[in-house]
């Protein structure tokens, strides 16, 4: 059967940055529901985001389209233009390579549940818009934008 | 601003299917919000479905994975092993090149409301499990299985 039954979906609590970029996400959680459907063309998250945390590290992709729709509560988007409040039913696109980074804050007093639909490909860059840090598909380590690894055991 | 104003992203109401095989989708309602938002790695939709539609002919694709997220009321998810409800909140994956094809039809009394996501393959089939009709992505024609086209002027 295709349906997925979304309790029974691994729960990832934070995220893998190196200290001290994790702390704004450590109580992010977030179901991974394509890959337990079996897809792979792309990532489908449902991301739990408690009052205070932030979605990621702002950052922009190379080579990945993203989506967000928000389904319950409210996050605040941040990018190079300003701020923009998302409220459930809300949608916004991420157009791969714009040099404009984002990401999504909740300032609100409720958690917030958004769905966020990714692109996959091996090419992609992730970097980061305020801090020095980066990432490549293709290893998957988040270092420095000079390419020098954290000085961190836990960091990959 | 990457979020997208869903009221003003065009309405598409009804399937290009060739009829009758258009009939039972005649008042699906959708809005391409990824191509809204500027993405292209992906498709997203917002799709309404009243009382009584069918999401698509039963059919399953070659290449391209797809992803369903209920958001108002329920759908009768039908594939080869039965049926299965999906009601808000639920999701399903279709993973490509399974041969095993798949439809919603809303048997409620009230509009069914969900996202689709489906990846975008240049060698795509879209495969009909019920009828006579396939379809390739890279001409958009909904034709026979044998590959002759349907005798009717605005088939495409």
């Amino acid at each position: 059967m295709p349906k997925i039954e979304i309790d029974a979906v691994p729960k990832f609590k934070g995220v893998g940055y190196p200290p001290p970029f994790d702390v704004p996400c450590s109580d992010r959680i977030r179901q991974r529901l394509g890959d337990a459907g079996g897809i792979s063309d792309f990532g489908v998250n449902l991301t739990r985001l408690p009052p205070g945390n932030w979605s990621s590290q702002r950052h922009w992709h190379s080579h990945e389209d993203e989506f967000v729709f928000v389904l319950e509560g409210e996050v605040t988007l941040i990018e190079d233009d300003g701020e923009t409040v998302l409220r459930a039913g809300d949608c916004a696109a991420f157009p791969k390579n714009t040099g404009n980074g984002h990401h999504m804050i909740n300032r609100s007093e409720t958690t917030a549940v958004y769905i966020e639909v990714g692109s996959r490909c091996p090419e992609d860059l992730t970097m980061c818009s305020d801090i020095d840090m980066k990432s490549a598909n293709c290893d998957g380590r988040f270092v420095h934008k000079d390419g020098m690894p954290y000085a961190w055991p836990g960091s990959r």
